[in-house]
């Protein structure tokens, strides 16, 4: 058996979630939390890599000894979050833990993520939203969202996602199916929500900067399909930044 | 006529919104914000003087040339929140800015201040709330947050609130009237609300820690009259942290 985390984090502060050389990321924390709590070196699987300034409402990983397939301990598993809260940074937050079998695989195991990509459309920036939004000055119409919203949708069903696929990635099947997908704004915050049963590298940025281009009217939602076919990164807009991103929820 | 700010922050990085040697503080940002912006060196006059860690929803300020009663410039009164903003920090922004007469005053001019104190009430520890709201894990029931709701109204009224006045504190006169108070639960989040004409030092976080001994049973809604009619500090509960409260509304 190992142990199924259910974390937060605000990765304003991280190089992504993977562990790097010279650069903290969650991984590390992570890896220092758990070593530091069970009393020897863990290896940590993590359902996703998270890129630089990107946050999580929920995001799951695995922890078993090192080099091994589970681990144990004579922890109960209930205190095991506020055991690693304590050994953790503040910007993160581990508020859930149970065992799985051995061969639950956090990554491989998820049937589908969500996502959830912030706008904050306003003239002045919110010094509570730096880091978590990404600041339009310029105010978009409820017509302008709309576009979005129906810009949005079609993105829904079982594509080849490429054209939202950072150039250089060296994935070969680009075929996702979305699941999702929406546009809506409350008060100052627009927000872009995606589920799939698996992102490209960068996808949920770059279809968030199309969507940006529709609502400056840049672009119109019937344009969407054929930038999807066109399968070519130079169809789609601009890569929205890092910190306006969530990864929202994962299931298995 | 001189230029009056409404500003947010988020009081996280700062020893408080007054000048102090040694540390950064509001005042401090928008002195070198208003001299880059204006040229010359200018007065800056706040709404009241927030503690380290203490935020802002709005914050009143206004901006004279040094010595002088009012200032001189060239720059459209609408260009200049976004002018000052290019020189502030990420966590400060200027929101809005008007002319008024030299005789107005920001911090005498005031007719009543609200203020909001925020905890979150989970578990575990939330990393986008952290330094943004008092976290307690141990849940309160829809009761005890009713309790303490009777409490706060309580609280209503014109009254000598040296209970709720920091150890110290050098106020002589320490009649206030507070004209609303109340606390509210909405999901994870406790908010305490309150508004009157004037706050002694510490009032609110006082006043906040006395609602949390109701809502943890230490004591009653109806102790609060007996609280604030003994005039001494001691009689009040403990001083609420300074990172769950905001400076939420001025009124002139």
């Amino acid at each position: 058996m190992k142990i199924f985390l259910k974390l937060k984090y605000d990765g304003s502060a991280y190089g992504g979630y993977q562990v790097q050389k010279n650069c903290p990321t969650i991984q590390k924390m992570l890896n220092e939390a758990t070593a530091s709590l069970f009393g020897y070196e863990c290896d940590i699987t993590g359902c996703s890599r998270t890129d630089s300034g990107v946050h999580a409402e929920c995001f799951c990983a695995t922890v078993a000894k090192k080099g091994e397939s589970g681990l144990t301990t004579s922890i109960p598993v209930e205190k095991i979050p506020q055991a690693l809260n304590v050994r953790l940074p503040d910007d993160i937050a581990v508020f859930s833990a149970e065992w799985v079998e051995d061969s639950f695989h956090a990554r491989y195991g998820v049937k589908e993520k969500t996502y959830v990509y912030k706008i904050h459309n306003a003239p002045a920036r919110d010094p509570f939203l730096r880091n978590r939004a990404w600041h339009i000055p310029k105010r978009f119409s409820d017509e302008a969202v709309a576009a979005a919203d129906a810009a949005a949708r079609l993105f829904c069903g079982k594509h080849d996602f490429s054209s939202y696929m950072a150039a250089g990635s060296k994935v070969v099947d680009t075929v996702r199916e979305v699941k999702h997908a929406s546009v809506k704004k409350e008060g100052d915050i627009i927000t872009f929500t995606v589920t799939a049963d698996g992102f490209l590298y960068n996808m949920v940025r770059i279809m968030c900067g199309t969507l940006v281009d529709v609502m400056e009217g840049a672009r119109k939602p019937q344009d969407i399909p054929d930038i999807t076919a066109r399968a070519d990164r130079r169809a789609a807009g601009r890569t929205a930044p890092a910190h306006g991103l969530y990864l929202y929820d994962v299931k298995y």
